[in-house]
């Protein structure tokens, strides 16, 4: 088969029993040939999961030797227990490929408050070393693994061509989930084949991830499970990219993430419309970000999508109370395109054009305009429906 | 007709037409007898209303006369036609008791970024000048004239005895609406015959705001007009209050307005349960303010009470994301008073004991506590339900 993971990795995603449903995944094997390096960045929340005390400890590292990866359980707020388990799982997963028990990362998601399923985790292990393989099925299969209520797997992929190696990029990620308690949580684990020092790769990780993976929302609760992992096998050859190369190869592994990330709030829970939002024109790129994610938190912001309701007064009033300093008469606002404020004022626009439009998109394109600087910032969320609300209060009734 | 308005004050509540049911009231009118103390606080929104901006500036006063509220419409982003069209509107009111132009305050809450009538609204003027009177009728009509869509109309009132004088204080409040845009506006107006400055009059309802008003949420999201004003007639007679005695004063209108406020999210859009957050041990009231406001606003714990889910998971960590540093291992969380999490360890509860008493209660009590410090606060918020979306994204269909 042809190769699709880059050189250095073999991958494989496997049901083990911890989702009923045996046609899905719940456990994915990510291992490496050699020690290869590898970055993490990880929730906010001061209440994290037990993996990601693990990782968090492990990396930025230039000797990890595998992932292993669960669905169906977070091992969150499961006490001592829970990281000796996460511990436990991470030196199975270096015994595939004969390393260290300290040269395995590990990544679980799912239910909060319960232990993990241990005897399972041990077998599907074992059942993922066999069917380890780099082409693109053996990939979408570990993509598979780490789904929980995702509607789809979410992959991208990339070969960038950087001096005279062809360095190749591939990546998957999961998004909101709906297994007991429902905490949504973003899972991500991006592998390269590009030689990368452990600390260039911290830095690209902690960049690229500021400008994808952390700009986006579906109802801006922060898990506490949230880990976006780099690995680099450093196969493509040469030595580790610097400068001008290393530029090259964090403006690949962005472009990657920006096709990655907002697949996770076009899939989210109920969602029937991604919300794109620009915040241009700001003094800083951190007002920026503060303005479009506090428009992109506003449930009537969220719900007049869902609507296809072209309510230029709740996006421009949750600008307004971002507690961002700026100039109301300057604020323009277009949605879809069409320009529905302007210097500070309503101006006259085709209602019924403009709601036909954000019903037929499946992106409603909202873009702020002001005029404090030229700080700007993308961010993406989800619509809020009815059937959210279904998913996250009437789940068990 | 017994008198239920402090002495001082003549209120009445009409329907001029801004709302098409002639049984629902859209402006109400507040006349005094003599000029007297006016305080007020608003909204932090950038995008603020004209009658706020009129309002700010004419506030703190001692030469009120008048409050004109209009619902129906918010008079917001309506631009220098609606600043005019507020300072008219008060002119209007102040006529009404032969007051200078200046010596009124006017409130408007409904759809945003439309003209006010304002050939109803000087119909209305005129017709509720007629229907002036100081009983309890005349002021639910006028608390009735200050609504949207809320369910019902929220009044408080009380007598306290400070010294050798008793001394009346009344309160109207509005919360979640749901005309064209829909923007959730908070509109408040307490009256006192208490005398006091007007210095003192601003401090303390700055300070009883801040503990009461300030401390509800809907969806989170801050509207262009929120305006709570109180009007002191000073006809208990006497030295304005100061020291012990303004003490006594403030902690009777902090209970006023505690009893007040949470009516707005117990009456809040499609809401089924009023939540009541207390966080307590916290460092500083503004941690403490900070945790219970991320909670209150995740829309994870709001589908959760919908749904009758004792779910501690939701609620601590979204204590976690308040980006207030606080110690895991500390936390402890009650919920109806149940212990659901002690210490930073989820314990064994009777989940079906505590669903049934969400189930049944229409308050839900989520009591968390922290080993910080001494501050503590109170936090009001409603249930999200599938109704809070019909309202925000399906009205127009």
């Amino acid at each position: 088969m042809t190769r699709f993971v880059p050189a250095g990795f073999r991958v494989a995603g496997v049901n083990c029993g911890i989702k009923s449903n045996p046609s899905k995944n719940d456990l994915t094997l990510i291992v490496t040939d050699q020690p290869c390096v590898a970055a993490g960045v990880y929730t906010q929340n001061l209440i994290f999961a037990a993996p990601v005390a693990v990782d968090r400890a492990r990396t930025p590292s230039a000797r990890i030797r595998a992932i292993v990866a669960n669905s169906g359980n977070a091992n969150a707020c499961t006490g001592h227990r829970g990281l000796r388990d996460a511990l436990d799982m991470a030196r199975q997963g270096a015994a595939v490929c004969q390393a260290a028990e300290d040269q395995a990362l590990v990544l679980s998601t799912g239910i909060i408050g319960e232990y993990l399923p241990m005897e399972k985790i041990a077998r599907g292990i074992t059942l993922a070393a066999q069917n380890l393989d780099g082409d693109e099925s053996a990939f979408v299969q570990a993509a598979r693994g780490i789904l929980t209520t995702d509607r789809q797997h979410k992959v991208a992929d990339r070969t960038v061509h950087i001096g005279d190696r062809p360095i190749r990029i591939v990546g998957m990620a999961k998004g909101a989930g709906m297994i007991g308690p429902r905490m949504a949580t973003l899972l991500g684990v991006l592998l390269t084949d590009a030689p990368l020092s452990a600390g260039s790769a911290q830095n690209v990780l902690q960049q690229v991830a500021d400008a994808s993976f952390n700009c986006i929302s579906v109802e801006g609760h922060t898990s506490t499970n949230d880990t976006l992992l780099l690995l680099a096998s450093g196969q493509a050859g040469g030595e580790p990219l610097a400068g001008v190369e290393l530029a090259q190869f964090q403006k690949a592994l962005l472009g990657l993430c920006e096709e990655l990330a907002p697949l996770i709030p076009a899939d989210g829970e109920g969602a029937t419309h991604l919300i794109t939002i620009h915040a241009n024109g700001c003094a800083t790129p951190a007002a920026a970000r503060q303005i479009a994610q506090t428009v992109a938190n506003s449930a009537l912001v969220k719900t007049a999508v869902a609507g296809a309701d072209p309510n230029w007064g709740r996006i421009v009033s949750a600008a307004g109370y971002a507690q961002v300093p700026f100039d109301p008469a300057g604020v323009t606002l277009r949605v879809n395109g069409h320009l529905l404020y302007a210097r500070g004022e309503p101006v006259a626009f085709d209602a019924a054009a403009v709601s036909a439009s954000m019903r037929a998109e499946p992106e409603t394109r909202i873009e702020l305009a002001f005029t404090e600087g030229q700080a700007g910032i993308r961010f993406w969320t989800s619509d809020l429906t009815a059937e959210y609300i279904r998913i996250n209060a009437d789940y068990h009734t």
